[in-house]
This record gives C-alpha cells, structure tokens and sequence, in this order.
C-alpha cells in the first residue's frame, strides 16, 4: 500500500540460499561442461546435474516461474525477478531451476491447448527438463513479422481431416535436440493472418519434416545445439496435432509470451552484475601506466556509468514485474518495452566495458565478458529487434496525448500569455510583468 | 515490508490537489511574472502569490520539506519526491510551495546552528519565502573544492572576539536580492581544511561585503538575481556571526547538504516529463514531409528513448529516497551519486530531442524545452561536477571489491577449471567435459 | 592530381593575414558591440567597422564567397573554406568580410534574377553590408516544408499585372532590419508545389507587410534582429516584383542555396576550434581537486576526443569543398548532407565538453561557450533538421545498390561456398576446407 | 602543392585492378579456406594461393608496405592507404599481398639488425610469406606497459657470452605456427626501462620455450594460431641472438612500429565499407512490418550514420597518411592517435548497425558482420587501449597550450572589455556598446 523496495525477511532467506547454491554449485557447470546446457544429459553430466535440480526440488523453488496447476509456486513476476537476477549469473541457472527458455513457454501452451496424449507424451519430461523442444516461428523471407509468413497447412486431400505442412523455418532454436516442435502456419491464407494462422505440435521425427542446416551465433561453441533452418517438405500430422482452434494461433502466440516477456530482462540483471563485479575486481588487481586501474578516471566513469545503467534497469525491471502481478501484464505493455529495450543496452555496455577493463585477455573464450556484450546484441534482435519495441512504445505513448494547435503549442509564450490574460487581466497591468532591470 | 511501487490512497489525494494546483494556478505564474522567482515581491505579485502560498498552507503542504520542529510536516523523503516531482513541473512551483533552494538549506542551518538573535532576525521570513538568502562558498580560483579555498576570517587585534574576514566569492546565488549570507572562511589555515573552516552568517549591508559583479547564466532574464562575485574586503562581524563551533564549518555543510541533495533530482522527474509531454503533443499535432511527426520512426525513437530513461530515473530517485527514509542518508550515498548524475544526463537528453521536435521554435524564448537542455547542463555542474560524481561513486563502489591475482581473474577459465578439477576430478574424466560434435 | 592536403604558399599568407586580423582586430567587436552584427551601423561602430572592411577590401578579400562578377575573387569552396574557418571564429567574421547569410544568399538571386531597378536600389548596398535583406519562406504551419505552404500570390483583380501576396511566414530571420524581403508565395495551387510557387522582391515598408512578432533563440540579447513572424495581409506588388518566371520560385530556392549550402560548416570549424582552444586552455590554467585538470583523464579523454572530431570534420568539409569546386555541387550532395549532419554534432559535443571543462562559468553570458552548444543544436534546426539530413543522405545512398534474394545475402557463407564450389570444386575436395584442429 | 582529394590516373589503374582482384579471387578464399590465414600452406591451398600471389607480384604489387631495399615499391603510405583499404576487405588480403601483421614488421627489424645468418635463415621466408613469426612483449602481469615487464635475460653463467632468458610473456599471437619469436627482456633491471631493455631473436624450438596455453579471440575458429602464453624457462641462446645493441631494445620497438602504426586503420576502411556494403544491400532486400528496411527512418539513420563515420575516418587515415609522407612519422604523432581512437570506434558502431539490420544472421557465424563489431573490439584494445591512446593524445595538444590566470580565462568578457577599453576607450563611450531595446 505504499512504495516499499525490500524484500520479505523469509523470502530473503531463500534469496541468501539461491545466491549460495548458484555461486558455489551452477557456476562450476560452466566451465565444467561448457555449452552443454541444452544437450540432453549423458551419464557423466546426469552424475551432476540431477542431485543439485533435486536440491532445487528440496528448497520449494523448481520452476519458480509456474503457478501451483503445473508444479510450480505461484511465486509472482517480482518473486521471480529476485530469483532470476541470481539465475542470470550462470547459464546453468535456468537449467538447474527448470526455467530455461524456449522450454518454458512451450509447455505452458502444452499444458493449456494439448490433448492428453500430448501431455502424457511430453509435459512432464519438459517440465523436469528431461526433453527439450523447439518453438518455430521466423521464417527465412520476413523473419518475426507473421504477415509475410508463407508456411502452409492445408488439410490433406484424402479427407482424414489430416493436415499437411508445408514451407520453411528460420532460426528454430534447438531444432537438433528438440522433442517436439510447436510451429506456426497459415491454415487459411484469405482472410488477415491474425485470424487466418493455426499452430500444431509436430514430433520429432515425422516424416517431412527436415533440419537443412543449424547455425551458431559467433561466441558459441560446436556442439551447441543452435538454431536451424528447417523444410517442413510436407509434414502430415493429425487432426489432433492442431493446439487449440483454427485460425486462432495467434492468440496461442500470445498467451505463450504471457508471462515470459520479461525474464529475459530478468536474468540480464544478473548478467550484468557479474560483468561489473568482474570488472571492480579487476580495476583492484591491475597495476599499469604507474597506477592501479581502480585509480584511473576512465577506469572509475566505466564502472559510474555501469552501477548507475544497472541499477535503474534493475529496479525497472522489478516495477514492471510488480505491474504485471497487480494490473496485469496489459497493463503493463509499455513498462515490458522498456525492460526489452534496456536489457540489451545494458548488456551491450556494461559488456563493453567489461572487456575494456580487462583488456585482450577480455575478448578471449577464457572469460565470460565477451559473450555479456554478445548477449546485449542478441538480446537486441530476439523477440523483435529494439527498433520495433520502440516503435510500438511510442505508439502506446502518443495515444494518452490530444493533438493542438498545429502552429501554436499551448506551451507557447503568447498562448499562455493570452490565457493570463484572461485570468489576471484585470489585476496585472502588463502581462508578461517584469521589474525594470537595474 | 515487501516491494510495492504505489501510492498510499489518502496521500494520492494530496498529489491530485497539487497536480491540479500546479497546473491551474502556478504555471500561470511563469508567464504573468517571468523570472521574477526570487525577486521580493511588489504588490501586484503578493497580491496573487500570497493567496496561492496560503492555500498550500491550507492543505497543509506548506515546505514539505522540513520536519515539523521547523513547521513542515515531517513527509519523509519518498513523499517528498512525490510532491517535488510535480514542483518542478514549473519554476514557480518551489516558490509557492516554500521549497526554494538555497533558503531552505540555509534555513535549516539557521534553526540549528543560529543564535535567538539570527533566528528571531530571518528565520520565520526565510521559512515564509518573504526573504532570500545567500550561500557563498564557491571561490574564484578554485570552484568548489574546499582545500584550494583562500577566504579567511581572522579576529579582530582589538580583542573585541570580532571577526575579519577577507577574500572572495564566486557564484554566491541570490546575493542580489538576500537578506544574509552564510559564509564560508578559513579560521585555521594550519591544519586540514575540514578541521580549518568556519561559517559565518552575515547580514546583507555589512560593510566591506561589496558585490563586484552579477552573472547571469545563458537563458536567463536580464532581472533575475544571477550568481555574484563577491569582495569581503575586511568584512567585520561579532563573534556571535559564527555559526557553530570554530573549525566546524565542514560539518555545518555536511548538515546543511543533509536530506537535501536530491532535491533537485525529485524535481528533474516534473521538469523532464513536461519537456516529453509537450514533444507528445507536437508529435500529435504537427505534419510535415508527408505525415504526422508522430508517425515518423526518428521522432517515437525520441520519445520511447525519453520515456524509457525519464522512467528509470523517477524509479532510481524514489529508490534513494525510500533509503534515504529507512536506512539513513549515509547508507544511501552512491545512489544519491547515481541520482545527481542522471538528472542531468536526463534533462540533456530529453531537453535535446524536445527541441528537435519543436523545431527552431524549440530554441526560442516562447518555449521552455530550451531550458531543460541548459537546465540539465547546469545540474551537471552544481554542487560538483558529473565527473566528480563518477569518481566518487567508483570509489565507494571499489571499496566492496577485494583485490585478486594480478595476472589472472578468478573468472579466468584455466582457474575455474582447477577449482572444478578440485571438486568433481574424481567424477568426470575430462575437465572441461564437451560431447565430440558431430 | 594526387592526394594533397596542404594549401599553395602564397594563399597561406593570406590564411596568415586574416589570422592575425581576426584575432586582433575583429574578435575585439564581440564585447565591443555584442548583439550588433545585424544592426545597421550607428555613428561610434560606423567609425571603427567601416576600416576594417576597407582593409579586407585592400587585401582582395572582401566577400571571397563571390565570383568576380559580383565583385569578388572567385577562390572556389576550398579556398573559401581555409577562410571561413577562421571567419567563424568571431561572430563579427562575417559582417567584416562580408559573407554574412542571408544577405549572400539573397544577392545572388538578385543578381541573377533582379530588374534593373532592384538591382540599383539593392545590389550595391547589399553586397557592401551597408543594408541587409530578409529571406521569408518557412511557414507557421508548416516548417520549411514547401509541399504545406499556404502562402498565395493572386494576380490584382483590375487587371493591372500586380500580385497581391496573402498569407503568414515564420522566422523570417533579420525582418526587423531587413531594406527588402524575399517571399516565396504559392501562384499556382493546382500543380504540384516545385511547378506551382513564385518569388517576389518586396521593399520594407510595402503597405500590408506587417511585422507581427520577433522571437529570439535563447541566448541571444534583446537587440538581436531576431526571427519574425510576418503577415502578408494583402501586400500588393507590381508584375517586376517577382523575381524569375512564374512558377519557378523552386529553381530560385535550389540557385540561391548552390554554393552556399556548407557555409555553416565552414565557420563550424572555426566556432569548434575556438572551443576547444578555450577547453585546453583552461585545462591547463585550473587546479582543483588535487591536480591540474589538465592532468584528469575525464578531462584529457574530452580534448582528445574534440580534437578527433574537429579533425575529421574539417576534412570531410574540405573534401566537400574540393567535389563541389572539381565536379560540381551536385556530385557532391551526399557529402553536403554529412557536412550538414556533423556541424550541428561536432557544435553540440565539443560545446557540451567546454562547457563542463570551463564550471559554472561555462554557463554563464561571460564566455562564449553556452553558445557554442546552442549553436550547434540550431545548425541541427536550420536549413532542415538533422533527421531529414539524414534520410535524404540514405536514399542517395541506397540508389547505388541493388536488391538482392530477400532471404539469403549474397555475404551469407552457404551462398558463397556454392560459388566456391563452381569455382574451385575440382581442386579443393572439402569446401570449406580446415584442417582439423589439434 | 594544394589541396586535392583525387588520385593520379596511372595509380587509379591499378587499384581498379586490386579491387577485381580482391573481389574475384581473394574473397572466395574466406570461405574456401576459412581461419587458415596464418597456417603454413598445405598442398591443397599451396595450388590456390600460390598462383594469386604469383599474379600480385606480377603487378608489382607484392608487400606495397616495404621499400625498394627490401624488394617493395616504395609507394608511401598514402598510396598504401588506398591499396589496404582494399585489401582490408577479406581477411586473405593481407597474406595474398604480403602485408600480414605481425610479419611485416618483424621483417623490418630483421633486416635493419639481425646478423647475416638470421636473414639468411628466415628473411625471404618472411618476406615471401613462406613461413610466419611471432613478436613476443606483453606480460601476463602488466600488459603491454613495459615498465613492470618481469621477464629477464642475464649472461650465461660460464663466460660463453649466451644470455638466458626467463619469464612468461602473454597474447603472443601466431606462436603455435612461428619459425622464430622476437622476445623483449630487461637485462639491466638497474636502469629505466627504456635504456635497460633489449631484443632477442629465438629459434622456434628452442629448448625451454614452452607454449604453455594458446587462446583463442571470441570468434575465431579453433584451427587458428591464437593468442599464446609463452614460459621462457631459462632459455639460452648466443650472444648473436641480441637484435641490435644491449639496453636499446625500445628503439628497436619504435623501429618496429615505424610505418606500420596506422595499417590497422588503413584495412579497418575496407572493413567497415563491406560491412555498409552489406547494411544496404539488405536494406533493399527486405520486407518486414509494411516496407522494405530501406524505406524505414530508423535503417536510414544507421546508414547515413555510417557512410558519414566511414567518410570522415577515410579522409583521416588519408591525411595522416600524407603527413607521414610529408613531415615524417614524428610529426604526425596526434594524427596516429587519432587513427588509432577511430578505427575501433567506427568498426564497433558500424559492425553493431550491420548486425542489426540482418537481424539474429547477422549474429551467425554465416555472416561476416558480427566479426566486424568484435574486431573493432579487438582494435580497441591492440597496441594499447583506446583510453591509453586518448590520454596520450590529450598529452601532446595539451603541450601547444600556455596557462593562463586560474581565475578569469583570457576569453572572460571582463577581460576582453578591459582589452577593448585600453584599445578603443577614446571612441567608444560605453563599453560594451549596446543600443537601447525597442
């Protein structure tokens, strides 16, 4: 009922906790088994990684973005910024917590539009993280923007009340490990595609459905399972494969971002503290050009300007979230842009910074600080490139405002001054009134 | 006792009525009196300030700055900013409501350090806005760095426990029309400066205090008081002019800093969200080069860039206020840091595209967005520059940071490698542990 | 005929003469007769401008922007570039030289385009800066945007072959001392605006030409000429007012702004050197802080990084210069935009930085920086704001390339090995082909 | 003898011949080859690169850096700008023409001190690009400052006039694929630096030079020669191995540096072009959200932004070129720096524009554009830091420059109006003289 920037003692305590376990048990994944995050376990990394997930189980905290109907503790937007800032040190964190990305999203339209034998088959192996899946949107002509989508489904001729698939995928994010894939076509091209679109989940493995290529982001490492661009060569599935009605994938669309808009941002909190943290540690342990860097200027304003990005995006970031749980994520549209908007910025800086401080050896697979700047461009690009957020920012901005006078502002000196006028007349002899200069 | 980013019910009534008030009956002020804030006022102005200044007594936000052993009422500094972020929607907005730096700092030395004869002189004036005041400490030679200060009061050889102080000030604001001047001079030069200096609260009129010049910043009216170079050629004061102990002037300036230091941010949030409401409108209203401003993607780049840090901003200075309130001022001095920083940053930027969007309009005198440019410049410059800000912030920053190995980072991965080998060697064979890829 | 950035000897002792000039004899005029550059000259600054000019005349240099048909030296745009660079330096530059715009401008039109008569009422005087003219063409609706124009000429209705010219302008700038106006006025509403406008010679004091109002940009003294708003309530003209052929008011604008559309960034540089000198100056002059600012790297990375950007941006207006001397100004329009572009940048950054190098004082009406700053953000306004700069630069640029497949550029790796393959497949077994890593 | 901006006819020739060239035939060896720039020639690539070198040295062209005495043209740097702004392009330019870094240079130090055997054992390896070296300063402790470089050469303690050298050098690129390695040690610890350090050439495969780690830049492929760390563990080499003179190790590294200073910038040009190449080229291509990116305000700005960046930095390089030419490396210290500052500074902003418009592919290691942004990372970081550079920039303009009184700068008005009276006191009445305001 009044502004308050803490946190619950109780909750803190898990905080204290979380913030223990990541640094002392998820960090060490890094390098322990580097860019392995998205591959399914093998014996060796299972040894590992199954004991501290079932850690995060013990503490109450696994998936701690879902409400109790899928196993998770309807902790709230801003609960979860807290846990995720911390999550967002490590790139394990969002796999030993089971929040990770696109996973999390699919299993809520899972959970929300399968049939029961889609559940039985996949929403309890992804909602533990034993499977992965892919979410396959963009398409290689008009990347994010569905009104140029050309994937077709169309229903098969034989009159099964099958359909048939057929067009190409870009970038579909761990197509290679992927379970199932969720994939958007246009079931009925006459009318505007947000009517006019269908989503169907599609087995790995269907016939047709074909991975021509996978492609890195540079900074990543050869096994990563990344992103493909995949010919659906006339995929039939079954009637039941559609997930939810026809004609109405958009709203699929919607309601799988629902929630999800923000943890990105969420996590480039933690992203970025680490990059500062490396940075201050670094600034005390140099000593070059006859002083410490910690001494130098330049070296100070770097990490000014990044505490200072930082904290406002932060505490941005949480605002929004606190939006989100007590108006509704409509509610809080314009808020959500900004933190998309900012996550990258502040990445893509405080990123540069990073390396800066530390040199060439920053720019080397041996840190983690050239892929905090790499983070910040992709982050600048996934979901809609910044450009296109702050177009449609300013658009929800510019309807709260009347348009005036197209000549004369009513900020204008001799609008004002005419309203004083009316007003004051009477007792101000010259308006504007001003004293004689001495 | 958990985050909350809202406003108590009954206090938001208060900022409706000061919303309302502000637009309706202050703003008007700026255009009926223009530069007239700190100009005494004559009859015509008392007649309509009087009565404006008596209703916010009425709704009892009279100085809402001061606690109530001053007469305020003891808001505390996140309600403080609430109100001050609509104050500084307009210059007369501090005028009217009491708040008007430096009087209120320099009254709430007065109540503290003052003898009955000060505060029975100037007190109840300052607090009622019937007089001004002068803060004079700024040296020609050296800005406002207070180991380079040559003022010096040195007693009297009579005996008498006078005072005699001589030497100059630059940049004392308000000199012109004040009643007084606190001063600051160096009683002791043999030791450091903050053990050295002393204050003085002189009466305007004293002889030797002589006023050699008054400058004017870029922008302002011809009668505005400006900011003086002052010649205390031998000034003679009692003893009773000291403000507090001898050698304690220091601490009379940390004091009077006290509480105060982000008051001009709170006001940076008004002064920047009229700058972006009129940039709104102008979008909305203005067409040009075949469309509406407001459909141009440069023009909703200006204004979700703008909104997008007015919003961190206002978040960031509510931050530091509710610190401020709960932890104490000196628990929050980096983010008082961050907050002195950003507004001028802030209104720089947000100033900028305001007059871009108003076109050479923008930069006329009819408008005020060309005061939120040099305004933003100006507060990167008062009470220490942005730069000086970055140092101490980094400093303070740094001191939470322990050095490391000069050579390589704890990040680095060949170390984190003996640390995972050290911890997991005995179960996994190959540190770091990557699957062949295909 | 190869690369060469020096300037012949024999010029250079001109650079050398107008160096020495301007220093001593014509920045003195800036506080001598502030504000007055525009005003014409009254008895005391008659006597001491008049053999200024007569000296510039003396060394062959008065108005070096001219060719010698009009009384000048034909130098061409470097030349003239080496020139006004230092010209820029003082406000008064100009007026000395006679180079000032508008009134260059409007000679050129009235030379070329000009009856007899108004070139005997006009020329002479105009060409010796003894009268000045005002060019009267944005619209208050509309900018500088020809296609909004309102502004109407309709021939007299009794048949005589006078115009009547009705209608509003905006920031007429020198109205208010201007011998004569150069109104560009809709003749043909029903072809589009570049077939439709006209343009008439009007002499000050024509009956219905009336001065409404004079704005004055922030910064400027109140006895500046300033920028009018006018209306042409019916101000009857005979048929020799217009100037040119009916409907061809658009070529008019297009030939008085040939030549002349990079003067601004001419002087820029000279307005940019002096600001730096300032910044670098006073860096060595001032100790705060516990070491010459000199000796601070925030201060040192501001002279550094003026220092590159004067530097870049003098050369790109001097090869700008060298294209429109060698192959004419329309080889040189995507240049010309940039020099448009930086002028207003370089002004704004460096400016910004002196400012903050220089204190509070920076600020203030005692030195010449605060206007270097506002100068910059006006070079951003004039002549079309920066953005529209900026997107006729890119179209210009984007007609040099072709479209290429949308979906895969031709940059794209698995675009190229196919061509590798074409070209190489006989001889490389695996293309692309890496040796397999150790 | 005057300003020009174009390049002689004959010259003009053979860059149109280079541009095809580099376009047809070098070009495809990225993706043919990729990474293996700096890896010795197996058959496969023998058969390729062979006959494109053979066909460079036909022209005339091989190694354009050096002069006639060690086999090249002579051409200067300008002419070398214009050829390496070309070559910068594709990263097989360089190797194709002979100008790879490090390799050049250490062929000049080679030549000017090695003994008759070391050049007959690896000059025209070098030269011809057979065989590949690795220069071998900066510490892990202390970067490049060679103030606290620790790694030591003593004589050997039998008489036999060897010396040992000790100690790790860090980022000592192309170590894994060096025929030999130019190693700088402190031999007299006694003295400065400058006068105690010399220069050693090693034998690759000597005992105790031990690669102890080779790292790799984000980005690059795994096959590459990286970035090593080096252990010099009591190397012993004879008294021959010493380049030049004990204790004159620097001269030898300003030698090195000689010339070479600004190829970085020069191919940096060609980089940044292809990547504006690349951002227009897909501005046209695409549709998304109604339009093409061409016709989106937002790619504009990226694109004029660039082209005006790229055009300014160009002529820069260009200028400092002549200067070198001109006046000698000496003089053109400022400029050099300059260079320096900007290539990283326009390859960042110009790589970060181009990944944005090709979207998430601009992000894969399919496209060459995300290279383009890390490489001006790189470039901000090799050869000192951009802030390092800044200060010593600042250093140099800041010795054309006198102190002046701390208090009141030489351009305070007060000043210039006391300058004003002593020159014009008996002509002008008031000074300042300004007319009354209407």
């Amino acid at each position: 009922m009044a502004w308050d920037f803490s946190t619950e003692p109780e909750f803190e305590e898990k905080l204290v906790w979380i913030r223990e376990f990541v640094r002392d048990e998820v960090e060490p994944l890094e390098v322990l088994f580097p860019g392995c995050e998205f591959l399914p376990l093998d014996d060796e990394r299972r040894a590992i990684v199954d004991p501290l997930k079932q850690q995060v189980r013990d503490h109450g905290l696994w998936a701690p973005h879902l409400g109790p109907e899928l196993g998770g503790q309807g902790f709230g937007a801003v609960k979860l910024t807290l846990i995720n800032e911390i999550l967002g040190r490590s790139s394990w964190g969002p796999i030993v917590f089971g929040t990770q990305a696109p996973d999390t999203g699919n299993a809520e339209i899972l959970a929300r539009f399968g049939t029961q034998e889609q559940k039985d088959n996949y929403l309890e192996g992804l909602l533990s993280g034993e499977i992965f899946s892919c979410f396959s949107m963009t398409e290689p002509q008009g990347g994010s923007d569905p009104r140029v989508f050309t994937t077709r489904a169309v229903p098969a001729d034989d009159g099964s009340g099958d359909w048939v698939v057929k067009g190409r995928k870009y970038f579909s994010s761990n197509a290679s490990v992927a379970s199932f894939f969720i994939v958007v076509a246009i079931t009925d091209p006459d009318v505007p595609v947000h009517r006019g679109a269908s989503t169907f989940l599609i087995p790995a493995g269907t016939p047709g459905l074909n991975i021509e290529a996978t492609h890195h982001l540079v900074g990543s490492l050869p096994h990563e399972a990344g992103h493909s661009l995949i010919h659906y060569d006339n995929v039939r599935v079954p009637a039941t494969a559609m997930l939810g009605e026809p004609g109405h994938g958009f709203e699929i669309l919607q309601a799988r971002l629902a929630g999800g808009r923000i943890h990105h941002a969420m996590r480039s909190i933690g992203v970025a503290q680490r990059a500062l943290d490396m940075m201050a540690h670094r600034a005390k342990s140099r000593f070059t050009q006859g002083s410490q860097l910690a001494d130098k200027q330049l070296v100070q304003a770097f990490i000014a300007d990044s505490y200072a990005e930082l904290l406002q995006f932060r505490l941005t970031v949480l605002h929004t979230a606190w939006l989100i749980d007590t108006a509704g994520e409509h509610a809080a549209r314009k808020e959500i842009g900004v933190c998309k908007i900012l996550a990258s910025q502040v990445l893509k800086s405080i990123g540069m910074r990073a390396i800066q401080v530390h040199g060439a050896m920053g720019l080397t697979q041996q840190l983690p600080v050239a892929n905090v700047l790499l983070g910040g461009v992709a982050l600048g690009l996934a979901d809609g490139p910044t450009e296109a957020h702050k177009v449609n920012l300013a658009r929800m901005l510019l309807k709260g405002y009347e348009a005036e006078d197209p000549e004369w502002p009513s900020e204008f000196s001799e609008v004002r001054i005419e309203a004083a006028k009316a007003k004051y007349g009477d007792r101000v002899k010259n308006i504007p009134s001003v004293p004689a200069t001495p």
